[in-house]
């Protein structure tokens, strides 16, 4: 179900913080995103500050131009959360205590054993007539009102506002908005967007391999986009109208085929969401030993619901002493090759292997600088090593980036190395 | 030097990707600090695609409301860089062919020994009477023109064309835009912007504690904002004009009076860097012994330069048997509390400072959900301890939220109760 590509949007963040560059607005690339793959079309994104006139003044001019019109933030207790009072009076709406939101909002305070401040409850005050939008991670509702046709341009159009916190507006978006735009604007034109993602392989060769193999499918309407992002390269294909899913399958087998296992993933799906689905098929463990990367694999992999089935844990063994006790790796080794070497990293995989009784083992030493660099061991030197049950595969690159794209990069580099030797060991089977 | 707060600014993003939602705009922050930071006021923020009625109506409804319009991106040689000529038909500006960006352009690629692209001189065109800024980073040149009164607006006032890439724009607004704007709109006003950011304690109470302190201030000029991030809550306080800065000064005084050690950092300071800098200060040593937190505390303390200096590592002590055989936890404890215990909690953190002989030992200990959870320890509960030379203290949380956000509050209270007993410890000495 996808909506009629007609569906025209108007975004407007509010918040004085984002006037004063004090954060960084991730809203915009997050609800685009979500419309956009939904078959809608975004025609403009703005942000004003905490002030009415601004905010009026906003809204009245998407209201003028868009089918929906999204605002984000000012729904809150403190003084300067106004967006909900200043929408009410542009449209002439009352405001009303909605009893749901606020026993909900009682119980929040309750649940969490803390004191009510007084001015919570102006959350539970709605615009008449309005739509109530639940808040499973706060206490601000979302909520949608009915703009009638000839107020502010001829056709009707609606109102969507929606609280300021990403992981209260995220789910309250996913789960609460996109059902209610399907459901208002219902399908009409065909729509499909599908990312492939790509590990190993540089953004030009993809284009080089794929581009003449795919060259029919786009004279049948098919959009191909090439994004290289940190340390893997996606595919786009997108497709309209009739035919559009079989142009986009087609596109995708083919890719398939000539990119082999360069494809870790489709869509959302993040390389360390395909490690613990081929060590959960496989029923394998994995331990990991973290010098450079500092913790930062294990996170990743720990973000991956059901990943207790798959991890055992490891160290995040950063001083040299650390590898010696935890990970059991020799002083001679340390001092004869230094922390930053094949050999160290090959005794952290081997360790980390020993000590969980696991069936892989990844360990990742370098220098993520901005220091500690030498002529032999420049920063951004760092050696990764596989462990498995037939032996230990170590490997060197050079990551000269800053210190968390340094991390970023070689944990995405590990993550791979294992993902292609479960792929390996897999097919021999 | 600041600028006159009345300077108004708008700034207009072009790029049909950031419409699609496929890329992050991280321009605005970077141009509205940097706007606010030299005094003068941001009063909207625009993306539109790149169309020529979308980027002309944007950049006429600016030029009617501010005194300097930034527009970015679409100066670049591909077939979709089109804001040079859309800006320069709509200000009715012929465009010539500015030598010297040419010679530029053509030794950019002669020193790259790379073969110059023909579309690439299009680059070169520029519109007649304005001011070129050279690009030290790429080759397409930025561009200043003048637009006079009476065409859009009563006053005169600036367009400012910025290249798209990051890494172009940031050094030339540094290097040649700042300095012309402190030229062109010499300092008449003073400007402070002061961020405090707070942890343990809730929006609406930080407002109820400090706001009836504050209320002369705010008489006399003072603005305050209150913005609740994920695990801590930032109070921001601006002034403007004569006396701002001591203005801003008294409002930190008394909010840090009152609010005491709730207060860990001021403007961009994380948690992670306040306790690296504690421990480095101190030259203290910390371990840490993570189960449901799952490498998340290392990463961040390891994306502060010089963690090395006080991070000794740690064990990421997914499974039981790795809570025992890197940590040294009692089997026994494990099968009379269960892993998510305050006994097993306390264990850790001995366990990690004992191995590590570290001053101070961090553990946590939880259930991150989705599943996994039982009546008396519901999905979010999380036993955090503390190691110390004196004792081991442990707190209980229910932090019930989705993962991710699971795991960063669950970090955020565990480095807050390790930055309160490090303050602890030095007011006792």
């Amino acid at each position: 179900m996808r909506l009629s590509a007609r569906v025209e949007i108007e975004i407007i963040n509010t918040g004085s913080e984002l006037l004063l560059g004090r954060v960084l607005n991730t809203h915009q690339q997050f609800l685009c995103r979500r419309f956009t793959d939904a078959g809608a079309t975004v025609r403009r994104l703005t942000c004003v500050p905490d002030n009415g006139a601004a905010i009026e003044g906003a809204v009245r001019d998407a209201l003028a131009c868009a089918d929906i019109v999204v605002t984000t933030g000012g729904l809150g207790p403190t003084s300067d959360d106004r967006t909900r009072d200043y929408i009410a009076g542009l449209l002439g709406a009352k405001l009303v205590v909605n009893e749901t939101v606020l026993s909900r909002i009682e119980n929040w305070f309750g649940g969490r054993k803390r004191p009510m401040p007084a001015s919570t409850t102006i959350q539970a005050q709605v615009p008449e007539g309005a739509i109530v939008l639940l808040n499973e991670h706060g206490t601000a509702p979302g909520l949608i009102m009915e703009v009638s046709a000839g107020r502010f341009r001829d056709a009707q159009s609606w109102l969507v506002m929606l609280p300021g916190p990403p992981r209260e507006l995220r789910p309250m978006f996913d789960s609460q908005v996109l059902p209610w735009l399907r459901n208002q604007f219902p399908t009409s034109a065909g729509f499909v967007c599908r990312t492939l993602k790509t590990s190993g392989i540089g953004e030009s060769r993809v284009e080089e391999i794929i581009a003449p193999k795919l060259h029919e499918l786009v004279q049948r309407g098919l959009e191909i986009g090439y994004c290289a992002r940190t340390g893997e390269v996606d595919v786009r294909f997108v497709a309209r109208g009739n035919g559009c899913e079989t142009i986009a399958i087609e596109a995708e087998t083919i890719t398939r085929r000539l990119l082999g296992d360069c494809v870790f993933g489709a869509d959302d799906e993040q390389l360390e969401e395909t490690v613990v689905r081929l060590l959960t098929e496989r029923k394998e463990w994995l331990a990991l030993a973290e010098s450079c990367t500092g913790g930062f694999i294990a996170n990743r992999i720990t973000n991956v619901p059901g990943a207790s089935a798959v991890l055992w844990g490891g160290g995040v063994t950063y001083a040299n002493d650390a590898k010696v006790r935890l990970l059991g790796v020799r002083e001679e080794t340390l001092r004869e090759h230094g922390a930053v070497s094949e050999a160290v990293a090959r005794e952290m995989a081997e360790g980390a292997r020993r000590i969980a009784k696991s069936d892989y083992a990844i360990a990742v030493t370098g220098i993520a600088g901005p220091s500690g660099g030498t002529k032999d061991k420049p920063v951004g030197t760092v050696f990764i090593a596989l462990a498995t049950a037939n032996d230990v595969q170590v490997k060197r690159a050079l990551n000269n980036f800053d210190r968390e794209t340094f991390k970023y990069i070689s944990s995405q580099q590990a993550l791979d190395m294992l993902r292609r030797a479960l792929l390996a060991a897999h097919a021999g089977k």
